[in-house]
């Protein structure tokens, strides 16, 4: 078993950086913030024994060695980035929770056959440059490494410019390695292992997902003197069509979420009508038809919603992945794990993207998931517990010595 | 005859200060173009023969002296200050047209009994400091100082300390001014005069107003992982009142209007569920009956919509005036000098505020308007015709001069 203690203090030690104003943390991708959370896990890792290998993504990739020279690594990690307003655990644990595993087989004396790495993914959030698990993304081949460095924050930004100005461009091409097998160890950031009293949410699969940003053109004009009748509103189609992405997730219930998260309105003048809108609907399922039926029946709402309006509209797909089948192979040794270890589990779906999603096209993969209290993510007031950070751990031990041979 | 190539000129050079992008202006209130623009003003009154007074909100006042040193003088002014995206005419018409009326008089040599003032008043779009109209109500009593001075733009900086930074803190106490008459030149800001073909808007009415500041809370969650039915989610809140406010103002026609131009979602990030969304409201109509019942039903509206989706609603009046009637003095001094002049002109409704509506509860007031193209305001692409400067100029000119007696 893990030492809790040690993987909580830290989880604590690395929750002080990039603090947030709630409780929680601000340690978005590419930030001084994430640089210093970066430098902290290097040295954690280098402490461990173990040698860093960083790629043209920013990617961290923290190995300690195995006994047979020709065996690919077992990867374990996810990401240190986090929401503008985010938790202490929703990737981080993933990551700390691989250095935790490292750190226990040295404790414990034990050598294994393959390497073993911890990593940690670039822009995992997708927050200050859409799209979420880019890095990741890249190195599965899902985007080159050009467009992602093209990425723009709100300031116009790049992500490659930011990269190389918190010094983290590595010398590795991205997408170079290979690998044995990965995990991952994520909060459930919904509500169903806590309320069905599971320590242990087996991943099967993950929903799949579209991000459609939306550009709503209006006329800028006077709220007071223009008539009803010649308004061109671009806040007024946002407003339908932020109704409509909600009205299409619940026809299509169970299984299917639909929300829009960001807006961003200009000129945003109490008095001027809004000539221009820019919002992203948020659309997922684990069924590929239902997803795929989602954005179809948008597109033709909004679209009517804007010519009902006089509005000019603009859809550009900034996210998107398929619904995922992880592999059984992986997910039978968490399954079998948990078991072992007498921690009460259930097969789950994914609510959420991951970098393993991506993985998984890559190398056999799987997932640990754990409790969060309320379901809650993505808000600074995400909590666990330390014993099911412990319980999520020791699963991830136990599947890791079995896939990298002892 | 005002001269109207000068008048032109002026407006082009005022134009130079905090340029948009695309044609228009941004100069904001308070900002370090606000004080260029206001040197460029003053050193412009002084060339002209006038003394600046500066009172403690910022209000300029450029005297241009009577024959009888007891008269009370003759305001003309509206504000040089600009919506982000606004246009070259929205109150510096006002202003630079009282400048011309000053020069025409110096060129003419024409003195008069009551002295002559040109106003520039501080924050009248109320876009970075909510409400509008902001130094000439306190001006009129309708604020106290200290309460305008801790009005907050959107990064905290309140008014009293921006207008202490860019250096236009006055000696004279706001308010201490007694007026004769006040009249403001303004572009109509709405279609009448150009689809009704007529040179002046002979202005006998002001619409009354309601800003209702909106916040809505809700619980900030991820997007992917929180269950349809587990969400509140405070943009769709902001959606369907935004909606609300549309129909209430729907309902209401003709003489009503209402819109939601301003609108921030927090945390503002693609895969969050809005936690918090703050936007405004605006409802205006001539009409007081019609202006309290869109107040009222919204109120009663927004806190369905709220309670349906177990959501948080504060509503907080951030602007509003009653409809007003201008002087009837006033006012047919404007229509009779149209008629001399030969304008073509109609009574008109002002659609939006002026700092006219609160000075006409101090003095007699009046405005006069002029058409402009579309009706397009707040809009960098606002445009007038020379012609249509020159006429409202021109009108103003005579109005003043029956007024302040020659
Ligand atoms: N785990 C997580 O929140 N990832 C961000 C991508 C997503 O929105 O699902
Ligand atoms: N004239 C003008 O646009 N004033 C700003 C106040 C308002 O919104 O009516």
């Amino acid at each position: 078993k893990i030492n809790s203690d040690r993987l909580w203090d830290s989880l604590m030690d690395m929750a002080k950086i990039g603090p947030g104003v709630a409780g929680g943390n601000n340690r978005q991708t590419l930030t001084d913030e994430d640089a210093k959370g970066r430098a902290l896990f290097q040295s954690w890792c280098e402490a461990a024994g173990c040698t860093m290998g960083l790629d043209t993504m920013g990617n961290m990739f923290a190995r300690r060695e195995g006994t047979d020279p020709d065996a690919l690594p077992v990867y374990m990690g996810s990401h240190l980035d986090t929401q503008p307003t985010g938790g202490k655990y929703d990737g981080v644990l993933g990551v700390l929770g691989g250095l935790e595993v490292v750190r226990t087989l040295n404790d414990l004396g034990i050598k294994t056959k393959h390497p073993i790495v911890v990593t940690n993914w670039t822009n995992e959030e997708g927050t200050r440059f859409a799209p979420a698990m880019l890095a990741s993304g890249v190195f599965a081949g899902k985007h080159t490494q050009d467009w992602a460095y093209a990425r723009e924050d709100a300031d116009g930004k790049t992500f490659g410019d930011e990269l190389k100005r918190i010094g983290w461009v590595g010398d590795e091409q991205v997408g170079a390695r290979k690998m044995h097998a990965m995990f991952e160890l994520h909060i459930e950031q919904g509500p169903i292992l806590e309320v069905e009293n599971k320590d242990i949410g087996v991943v099967t699969h993950g929903q799949g997902l579209w991000w459609l940003q939306c550009t709503v053109t209006g006329k800028d004009a006077h709220t007071g003197s223009t008539p009803m009748n010649m308004r061109v509103n671009a806040g007024l189609g946002m407003a339908r069509m932020t109704e409509a992405a909600h009205q299409i997730a619940m026809a299509h219930q169970p299984h299917a979420v639909g929300a829009v998260g960001h807006c961003d309105v200009y000129p945003n003048s109490r008095n001027v009508i809004p000539g221009k809108v820019v919002f992203t609907v948020d659309f997922r399922s684990p069924d590929l038809e239902k997803l795929t039926s989602m954005r179809a029946q948008y597109e033709v709402k909004a679209k009517e919603i804007a010519d009902e309006l006089g509005l000019g509209l603009e859809i550009e797909p900034v996210g998107h992945f398929d619904p995922v089948t992880f592999d059984e192979g992986c997910v039978s040794a968490v399954r079998s794990a948990a078991e072992r270890l007498g921690y009460s589990h259930t097969d789950i779906v994914s609510g959420a993207g991951h970098d393993a999603c991506w993985i998984n096209d890559l190398a056999p993969t799987a997932m640990i998931m754990c409790p969060c209290v309320g379901g809650l993510s993505h808000n600074e007031a995400e909590d666990i517990s330390k014993d099911w950070a412990a319980a999520g751990t020791d699963v991830m031990l136990h599947a890791v010595l079995e896939t990298a041979e002892i």
